[in-house]
């Protein structure tokens, strides 16, 4: 499988990485959601070229992640922000950091804190169950095949359908 | 900045990016989470060269999210299965599923359907605040700065440290 086949396939994770796979891309998410929104600014604290900025803000554009705003006529300037499709993806960019926070950070601890202003408290972020409000386990979750499902190559490999994959997705490659 | 820099940046996100920020072992973390373990499994499904494979596995055990264990002798063969530390990865995989799911998967729905074992019902995550558990709204997160910070840049821009983050940063890079 190429790269670019990734938004082809199938599978949830395959897509969605194939719009924010890119690493400088999840950096530039990280920091629109510390309300960075101006190219320069973006350059300045990643300290990345300007051609390869430009691209990968062109296509969070093209994926309606992000926004341009005009702030400034003659000449107009643009400014970049989250839509509601960006906003969703805070999700993402926190559990990255979070598992960074516990697994990477040195020790003197974690570069930034996190507040909660809805409590006042310091928080960390946890995933629970949208139907029983329990903290998620992966050993409590059971994958299923859905309405979308085009090949068995995303179900657990002790599937019965999992178990016959490899032979299967050869064959649909 | 270049990427092999990575992992020496102060920031969480950059850190865990240097190790899973690649678009490979994002798909092969997502497999281990299917409980897929074995080279020949993930190289089937994944439709993904050999030396890519083996370099990414390695890579993964190396950073201790994956361990090999033996479970065949003569020849001994291996399977990869994750860690504490891989398992915590486990909200970072299923927020990228699942934002994928909303906003990318086709009209006929998402490819694979989660039920959470625990109260048998087809689930989707959520993220909720670790003190008052409230689900989270990146609006109402306050970023500061963390005992481990060493430059302003991760700070949001329009906190006093961050709006001058443009020039100090050029002189820490």
């Amino acid at each position: 499988m190429q790269w670019s086949e990734l938004g082809q396939q199938s599978c949830s994770m395959a897509r969605t990485l194939s719009v924010i796979g890119d690493r400088w891309t999840l950096l530039i998410l990280r920091d629109c959601f510390l309300k960075v929104r101006r190219f320069d600014h973006f350059q300045d604290r990643l300290g990345i070229g300007r051609p390869i900025l430009a691209d990968r803000l062109q296509k969070l554009v093209d994926n309606f992640i992000l926004t341009k705003v005009a702030y400034q006529e003659r000449p107009t300037r643009y400014e970049y922000r989250l839509t509601q499709k960006g906003l969703d993806l805070y999700p993402v960019i926190i559990s990255i950091v979070h598992w960074g926070d516990v697994h990477m950070a040195g020790k003197k601890g974690p570069p930034v804190l996190h507040r909660h202003k809805s409590c006042g408290q310091l928080f960390y972020p946890v995933q629970v169950c949208s139907e029983c409000q329990e903290p998620l386990d992966p050993r409590h979750v059971h994958v299923e095949i859905g309405p979308g499902a085009r090949s068995p190559s995303h179900l657990p490999i002790d599937e019965p359908a999992g178990k016959a994959a490899p032979e299967k997705n050869k064959a649909a490659k």
